[in-house]
């Protein structure tokens, strides 16, 4: 196993706490009278640039000599990541060198280009990424932070399960995380393991970019069969490095589709009145599909961030 | 003058805050910086009903006899008086018979049927609402409680304006709200005028919308040359009472217009990540667009509510 120990998790903690919010924990009343369970949501919409990816990116940036910062950041993202280290990038006085793939959503490229990146962008595959990356880090000099995985990324990911078990002021039954890449649910797991033994913590993935459900079964890391969904942050197969951190601390995934999805969706914007993204509703989608799962218990569950295109509410919320 | 004082205002505060929420106020340095200025955000799109208009219902129906709310209380409303009216029924285990235009979003008229209320629905006009309001007395003996021209009703909305300068934690230079038919634009002069002398009142109107404006210069009620607005709480005229409460305590009326409007709901979903309603963002609109008046000021917005079609999105902040 990898290293990342309790001590490691609260270092992160303490080094990124100046920096970042620590998120509310909400509640709904009608959400838990729907789900016959108490969920409390940690809302990372709320966070630096909209989404939990702040914590691991600065967690990582402070790890970095004066001299890597003056080189500056590079990364690829699909979005939140690359706005996450063009932040951390700004706040330390270094700079952003982002890889974003040509379909990235329009506020989550906007917010990029308002923290001060550069921006270059790829085709939406693995290998354009990679590829494209390479050719700026060659260019730039730059030090490359993985969206996933990195040891510091990770770290800065379980603050967020750290700080739902300390404000839920309940011990909690489970944590549900979405999972893209890993970081975060590899964050979450180990976050439950050293601060609140017994929880147990699972995963929803949607059904149109299903590979961590496969890997987590395999022991591999597996492609999804497809990519199809309007989750557009968790369309990346999980690591090696991750997928060991999930089959250590990570009990099970549950596959959601777009329709569930978008239901969950819309269920926190009616009841809760917040604003958060596909990929957000995941988790929730897995607690209303498995309810049994669930039913008495309390439940914490990271609505993991807020950046969204209004435009699209139409296709996804229109009658017709 | 009618006869609202600053006792009327405490006593409508502690009768219905068992029932409600004391919202929170928010706040956001991306706007902040924006408009160069500190505003407050009274995050009423979290009050109970998903908008304000909750603590004007219940202050009203909390004074109803017991012989009244056996026969039920009645009302027309364009959405969101009429979740409240139907809340309030059923927390005092009374009857809702309400009218709404054919035209509500369908939003509101889930939420009024989700709260046990009786709809009839009725033509998007004023003569269609009383007529229809007058045969549901008649059939029902239920007690009318209007959305706004009533003592108790402006009594609770001014519950609001009084939380808003007792939680912003500094002294306001300013209040704004939308001004639909006056009854929250009349209670936040009250509040402003007893519990915080020297903060100024404004409000927003939409330019789709406007006849307040006109009232509000020539003292007598005036209706809009036409109507068109995305702001769909706004569309009455002010009644005689509503209008001299305005006169008496409120400075000045800004006209914004549907780009406007939905160009501030969008920061306050990109930048905020809260759910609000097209006629919440009327006074930050007037803000943006008149920020010579409100620079360097404390300055303190209404966030009315949060009941809003996801469907209508796409047309809204589509690309086309």
């Amino acid at each position: 196993m990898p290293g990342i120990d309790r001590a490691c998790i609260e270092a992160a903690h303490q080094r990124v706490a100046p920096y970042l919010h620590r998120t509310p924990v909400l509640t709904s009343q009608a959400i838990n009278q729907m789900v016959e369970a108490n969920i409390f949501f940690k809302c990372e919409n709320f966070q630096k640039v909209g989404a939990f990816k702040a914590r691991g990116a600065m967690n990582a940036a402070l790890q970095l000599s004066s001299k890597e910062l003056e080189m500056g950041i590079a990364t690829h993202s699909s979005g939140n990541h690359a706005a996450a280290i063009a932040f951390a990038a700004r706040a330390l006085g270094s700079r952003a060198f982002v890889v974003m793939p040509e379909t990235s959503p329009k506020a989550k490229v906007a917010a990029v280009q308002g923290y001060g990146a550069e921006i270059t962008f790829c085709r939406p595959n693995l290998e354009s990424r990679e590829s494209t990356l390479n050719q700026v880090v060659e260019r730039t000099g730059a030090t490359f932070v993985h969206p996933f995985d990195h040891e510091h990324v990770i770290e800065g990911q379980a603050t967020c399960g750290k700080e739902l078990v300390e404000d839920a002021g309940a011990k909690l039954d489970a944590i549900l995380a979405p999972v893209g890449g890993g970081g975060l649910l590899s964050g979450t797991g180990l976050a439950a393991h050293f601060f609140s033994p017994g929880t147990i913590v699972r995963a929803g993935e949607p059904e149109g970019a299903a590979d961590a459900i496969f890997s987590f079964e395999s022991g591999e890391v597996e492609s999804a069969a497809f990519i199809s969904t309007v989750a557009d942050g968790l369309l990346t197969n999980l690591s090696e490095r991750t997928l060991q951190y999930i089959r250590a601390h990570v009990k099970s995934i549950h596959l959601v589709n777009d329709t569930e999805i978008l239901a969950a969706m819309r269920l926190v914007y009616e009841r809760m009145k917040i604003v958060i993204e596909p990929s957000c509703a995941v988790p929730l989608a897995a607690v209303i599909k498995h309810r049994e799962l669930f039913t008495g218990q309390n439940v914490g569950i990271i609505l993991t961030g807020g950046n969204v295109d209004l435009a699209r509410f139409g296709e996804w919320f229109g009658d017709n």
